[in-house]
């Protein structure tokens, strides 16, 4: 089957992989079967055919990735943010969790999730449910619905947490995930991916059983990683044979095509390890500083050629908005500069680019407008929205929208080629 | 004339002195003649004859009040924030300012302005304009049109900054004060408020002027105290007389009825000095991380006794809207934990506490539901645009609104008893 081939015009701004911001004012973005095939200035004759979707005036950029959201914590967002990280887990996160068990008030709380994701500005996403397997088919079949691209887990947890939210044995936790990755192939564009929910709360029985399913299947792993320091302390009695936190992931082979959420207090060995491996880093400014973890030292992660990404990790973050999340990256890039000796902040072309290209990659050619990247596409009424009487550049555009563009602006979203209804 | 007497029936919170929260589920607010009677379970017989407006399952709260926000700086709101305080004022600052000299740029920028804080949850403000009286007047009736209350200063600054934006003397900038002061008396709602743009840029003898107007007129002063490092060692060569950055003001007067902005670096000295003369500190977040100015000791000051409110800052902080503002407030005391050694960041309550309450007391009554104070009122369809599966608290759901809480939620907005329009 075909996919869309169209054209866009109007002011086009995206990343490179270098990290730079690239723009052309009044230019075309040409996409033929789903795939980006260039901007240009004006249009080439060869496209002269294709439909042409006029938005003169309005800002185009790339879909944003979320690599860390918790869909069942949508629902308390913002409350309990007085709370420290496992004094917050315990009090609201897994009581919350565990309601998810009753597929009638999951499929109640996931629509609401799935319809408001859909407004955001995301356009892909690697989301945490919960353990229970029906509930979390529920949630695919949602997100499959609103034309979003999503990897979605089932969580896995068989120690160190509540009876009432954790899987009896890791036998089970295993028998349940194979039953998950046979069921979820029948649903269109969400995906599989192997989620232990971090290593406290898994055994090394799972995690072995996982690690072997992840080489069978050739699946991804999203799972948490030096968030707290009290979590990092009780990692290392947990697991005395790992040289660090990162190190008792990597060796159950979870470091390859993975996700690490937080990263906040990464060693050297630890970012060594990351960078080999070719692990995301999945920076959650919101959530770090709501629950007082800390701040990731993103600016050095980028310098060192790690891959970041951005995550709303609601519901430690309050905002499914990736810009916000972006702004408040530069924010607390700075608290590292006023109080940890960090040369530079990170810079609005960086943070965009995390948002965008940095996540983006996770999910393959995404988050860019370059010759052959697939077509996820924001169309953004910004001076609509925002009123200026200035002329502002595309880059003052782009800079001003990362600190309060609301979703209210958002005019088309496109994922891979295919438009997402918005209302 | 008599003012508006009506009741309000919803879910009622608010703050008392002792920064407590208050509610009442299914409550009702009494306003007679402008004012807050009081907040009931159900409706007294003496009110049953007063129009009724029912907000069932809405919450209602006292307006804000935005203690710190530079209207001429609205437009590029958002843009240049990879710079820090000095730098941004020559870089985007003053040529901007610049510009009101010219009435017809004035009139358009305003408009947008004051269209813009109309639609906020703001209900009362302290504005700074530019040292253009005729832009200045202008701006005065476009916020009188709005039904705000609102203090508006004329910029005072007749040294060390760039010739195109400064009065040629200090004579010149008193003339044209006192002659700010009589027409904006025709204007309603809009108040006159002594304004030195800072000590760097007003020279002693301008200062020493403004103190006698100010014991002439018993006027309000709106200032910048102690932001910035480089600014405080700035003002210590200036005025080598002085004991401190706050001593500096202190000597012409300038400290009571008056409102500091930032006051992130306020030595013991300062501190016992603004607790002595009732100053008020307009505490501006946003600001202060995103100029890398650094965090304010907002809690140490709430513990003293010291007035706290907030204030946008716009364009160091880039959001009118003051629940964002409460937010990160909170947020950014976390970071002080993480990093200054604090015990205890801002909690919700602290942080609701600023917006309403305590900024609001600087206009007199104002920013409470208990008798006696002036009717400023938010009507919040919260959970129409949040919508909860689960029972939420009152607390918990202004918690929430305090995190993501938006304009399109806001349903009524009453200052001093008088609706204004929404649209």
């Amino acid at each position: 089957m075909s996919k869309p081939s169209f054209v866009l015009h109007g002011d086009i701004a995206y990343s490179k992989p270098d990290r730079s911001l690239t723009s052309q004012k009044d230019g075309y973005l040409v996409v033929v079967n789903g795939l980006i095939k260039g901007v240009y200035p004006s249009l080439p004759k060869e496209y002269a055919g294709l439909p042409l979707h006029d938005h003169a005036g309005r800002l185009i950029v790339p879909g944003l990735s979320d690599l860390h959201v918790h869909a069942p914590q949508y629902g308390f967002r913002g409350n309990g943010m007085d709370l420290k990280l496992l004094e917050w887990l315990n009090t609201y996160t897994f009581p919350e969790e565990a309601k998810y068990q009753d597929l009638s008030y999951a499929d109640k709380a996931y629509q609401i999730f799935a319809d408001d994701l859909r407004k955001t500005f995301t356009t892909r996403a690697c989301i945490f449910a919960t353990l229970h397997k029906k509930a979390t088919l529920a949630l695919a079949k949602k997100l499959s619905s609103t034309g979003l691209i999503a990897y979605l887990g089932l969580v896995e947890m068989d120690r160190n947490s509540p009876d009432y939210l954790r899987f009896p044995s890791a036998e089970k936790a295993l028998e349940d995930t194979e039953t998950y990755l046979k069921e979820i192939k029948d649903i269109p564009n969400i995906y599989p991916i192997l989620t232990p929910r971090f290593t406290p709360s898994c055994t090394d029985e799972l995690m072995e059983g996982l690690g072997e399913m992840k080489k069978k299947y050739h699946l991804p792993v999203q799972s948490h990683l030096d968030e707290n320091p009290s979590e990092v302390a009780w990692v290392k009695e947990l697991a005395p044979w790992s040289s660090s936190y990162a190190d008792a992931y990597d060796k159950f082979g979870m470091l390859e095509d993975s996700i690490m959420a937080h990263c906040v207090y990464l060693n050297e060995e630890e970012k060594a390890l990351l960078l080999s491996r070719g692990t995301y880093v999945a920076h959650c400014p919101d959530s770090n500083i709501n629950l007082t973890s800390g701040i990731a030292p993103i600016k050095e992660y980028l310098e060192k050629g790690m891959h970041v990404g951005l995550g709303s990790d609601v519901a430690g973050g309050t905002h499914l908005n990736l810009f916000y999340q972006a702004s408040l990256a530069i924010q607390m890039s700075k608290a590292r500069v006023l109080y940890l000796g960090d040369k530079a902040p990170l810079n609005a072309e960086e943070a965009f680019y995390l948002a965008t290209l940095g996540g983006g990659s996770f999910f393959g050619k995404v988050g860019s407008f370059l010759e052959g990247y697939e077509a996820d596409i924001l169309v953004l009424d910004d001076l609509k929205a925002y009123p200026s009487i200035k002329d502002l550049s595309i880059l003052d555009r782009v800079e001003r929208f990362l600190y309060f563009g609301e979703e209210s602006a958002l005019k088309e979203k496109i994922v891979a080629g295919n438009p997402i209804g918005l209302k």
